[in-house]
């Protein structure tokens, strides 16, 4: 069983490193996105969400100590080119009245994100038989549904206040 | 009321450009992971939703009808992102018994990025009173959401498979 095992072994702990690269690129996007906020209920929502993060960091942590590995992240192509659109919305609808309905599109584009990879991740860590690690990886996928949801329900009374206000 | 939905309408805009690109650039990869993939079910499963892949591109082109755009791509940096990781798996994991659980991954967080751009796009339509459009965009909404779960679905019984070969 050596050789099968040690295969998606492998792939967890690569997959690992992606999402630990991700959240460490989320922690230096959130700031920046609360500071480009101009509803106080989206900013709050980001500065909750970064601390959030923190938690969510800590427990990738835990998991490269429950597979005997040093944290170490690797260059994510999927965040950075998501956090780029963030960027370049940020740049073009800069005092728009709709920015915050396209900071919401692009937050919600990094939860999916981070959605789709802590459940890949926790499927794994229960095969590999890690199952404190798919405990940690459950709960950070919560957090990000929540966040997720959230954002949802901030995303249409911006949109609608918007509209209101027009 | 012209101003803030002007913007709004260029967001919605820009973001069905952004997902144009995107599901084109999909249904440029779907041949290559259904040809990589290992398991049938996941081959057979590449190759429904490359058929699903093009009604999506077809209702975009009619949502571009109904705000009066011609259908255009717009360089979407996320998806880019995310299909350069799964061309990495495939690479790397070639030959691999890991490889199909890799390929899930991958085509999961696609799945996961269009969940979360047509959500956005279907607020923003309704808000701004596209109704049609709103409808279209639900319509394949929906599917990426089914596509998604009979996917972790397959990902789960991979996993098992592998784990009880080895």
């Amino acid at each position: 069983m050596a050789k099968e095992l040690k295969k998606l072994d492998e792939l967890f702990h690569d997959t690992l490193k992606d999402i630990y690269f991700a959240e460490k690129k989320i922690l230096a996007t959130l700031p920046k996105m609360s500071k480009a906020a101009q509803s106080p209920e989206l900013k709050a929502a980001f500065e909750k969400h970064r601390g959030e993060t923190e938690g969510h960091v800590d427990r990738l942590e835990q998991v490269f100590k429950i597979i005997g590995q040093k944290p170490q992240g690797k260059t994510c192509a999927a965040i950075v080119g998501i956090t780029d659109e963030g960027a370049e919305i940020m740049e073009e609808y800069e005092g728009s009245p709709a920015l915050d309905a396209g900071l919401l599109a692009a937050a919600q584009a990094v939860e999916h994100y981070e959605i789709s990879r802590y459940g890949t991740l926790r499927t794994w860590a229960e095969e590999l038989g890690h199952e404190d690690a798919a405990e940690l990886l459950e709960e950070t996928l919560e957090e990000e549904k929540a966040t997720d949801e959230a954002l949802t329900d901030i995303a249409e009374s911006v949109v609608n206040q918007e509209a209101e206000a027009a």
